[in-house]
């Protein structure tokens, strides 16, 4: 008898699963030493050595091929849990940026414009029905979830097909992308998130719920008072990649299903995924607990003003790359991150050793 | 009799200083208001709504031109402090670096490649002669500094002549270069650095004086008791524009003075300069001193390794944009920071406003 059996036999999501391995350790070895032998000051390109030795990893090769192009997936969902009053925002808000998205006049359409990506959006669960647009992926699930305080968000069934979402969207997209971007849109969603970071890091709702978009006091309030609710309804600690999976059903959203998958699904190809804020971050712990390896293809692009992202990123061990006290999503502050990894990369490729510049090293 | 009479007169750095003229309060408020109307929460894009109201301002227009296309003047010089011992790196190593940036190899040439930017490289005191090449402009002013431990580092009159090397550089770049970005090359100059912020920030020299490119322990304490004495000579504070000159002669450096100098440049041009490290840091509390006003048209890249960086950002209210514990200089960092400065203003230009994309907005 197997100890370990593999988790969701005869689905997507346990053949991707399966087929998530760790980094090649040589390649990373390799590239720990030409960044010694680079001409500059061992170390002195700080986090940037790691991401340059990771996408090493990554690709199983040193020099990493430059992680270019790169695609963000903006994942849209609704949210039951928008009838508790906790943000100002109406629902439609979601439909109506899916418009804005693939109009190209959103923040993400702007910043990725500037560095290169291009932007796909996948409706995962969106509340109404959309017309179909170049850019657009009909993925959708179910028409929102259903009210996380109240019932379960969604069956388990549900989440898995949306998590495959994810692995699909990840997998098709992965041949023709050397980086892939974590994107969201959702209204409401950063009140799942919470629910989902105090489940998976066992994060206090109070400390753990956040302004979203800048909510005031009372909405606040109620925000926590949801997010409490919900996770006292859970009945067993998301310890298993089953249990992971009825944790995300019982108090998840699809966006972040679809989110848990894309990041498994990246791995499963080998290909560098970039976390953008709470949204994605929470997304990162189901896909931890689904399939911890998958998380060593992730870097996370930013950390956003929301306060469960903080601790997501310190349960799952994640340097932010930036800190600008972003706070809207769309995948806007890890598509800011590009650069940075796409330099990581390229000094690794392109900079002269002490030996083939003819630069003295230091003594002693 | 005039109270503020103008300093430096009948200069270049005294006509530079008197062209300086604050940034435009309208645009950037029009930059505000735009921003509030943009299809996202208010001021979730967080810094870089700081970053997109000053590009505003030193346009003269809302939407400012995007910070395009950038270049980065890497000012090389040699300081006679090496002979402390304060590097275990020869002091050759400046003019090595000086062909490797000319010959592309170095780190700031594979990131300026990476984000679009051009690398010009100026001698303004290395302590060797260099072959003329493409790329490299020889403005040097004389072979390096004295020893600031122990005697002047420069003259004042040579202090002012780099500083107009400075200023020449940036009033050439600026007519073809949407930004302009600080790099610096010199073996031992965060000593003159360190030396430099505790004299204009009171810091103590024990707790601004750093490893710089990561000297051991003895070196360390050998760089500190450097510092120590170089700052305890000054006779007087840097209050004014003659006494910053004053010290700046005394215990700075060729590059630094240059560096002071493009600062002050870039803001007579009305062109936003990106701030690299310590370097940068410390060359920016002298052109705050020589020209309070210049700074309005300063960014800070990123926050190095190096302590006494700290402190001059703290004293110049300048909030880095990275923190990546980078400790490398020859502008890395700016370079590093010039996506997000431009994706600022790409947003400003191009996101849609509520209106226009036919997004409701919030209630309440």
């Amino acid at each position: 008898m197997l100890t370990h059996p593999t988790p969701f036999p005869d689905t997507l999501l346990g053949a991707t699963i399966a087929a998530v391995i760790p980094r090649d350790a040589a390649a990373e070895r390799a590239a720990r030493e030409r960044l010694d032998a680079m001409t500059k000051p061992r170390g002195s390109l700080g986090v940037l050595e790691d991401v340059a030795a990771q996408l090493a990893g990554i690709a199983g090769s040193c020099p990493a091929p430059l992680p270019t192009p790169a695609t963000v997936a903006v994942f849209a969902g609704d949210h039951g849990v928008h009838a508790q009053g906790v943000t100002p925002w109406p629902q439609e808000v979601t439909a109506q940026m899916v418009g804005n998205f693939l109009g190209g006049g959103a923040v993400v359409n702007a910043f990725a414009a500037e560095v290169g990506a291009t932007v796909v959006v996948v409706d995962v669960g969106v509340a109404g029905p959309l017309d179909p647009a170049d850019g657009l992926l009909d993925r959708k699930v179910r028409l929102g979830t259903a009210d996380l305080s109240v019932e379960p968000a969604m069956t388990p069934d549900e989440a898995r097909r949306a998590v495959e979402v994810g692995i699909e969207v990840a997998t098709s997209l992965a041949p023709g992308s050397g980086c892939l971007i974590t994107g969201d849109m959702g209204i409401a969603n950063t009140t799942a998130s919470a629910a989902l970071v105090c489940a998976f890091t066992g994060a206090a709702p109070a400390a753990a719920t956040g302004r979203g978009t800048g909510v005031d006091d009372p909405t606040l309030a109620r925000k926590v008072e949801v997010v409490t609710r919900a996770v006292s309804r859970l009945t067993e600690p998301p310890t298993t990649p089953e249990t992971a999976l009825a944790v995300l059903a019982e108090i998840g959203g699809l966006e972040h299903a679809a989110l848990a998958g894309f990041i498994i699904g990246a791995a499963a190809s080998r290909t560098p995924v970039l976390l953008d804020g709470v949204i994605a971050g929470s997304a990162a712990l189901v896909a931890a607990a689904l399939c911890s390896p998958a998380l060593e293809y992730a870097l996370a692009g930013h950390t956003s003003a929301e306060p469960g992202h903080g601790f997501a990123l310190a349960h799952l061990g994640l340097r932010p790359l930036l800190g600008l006290d972003l706070r809207l999503g769309e995948g806007t502050g890890a598509v800011l991150s590009l650069p940075l990894v796409t330099s990581a990369a390229r000094a690794l490729r392109d900079v002269a050793t002490f030996d083939s510049a003819g630069v003295t090293e230091k003594s002693g």
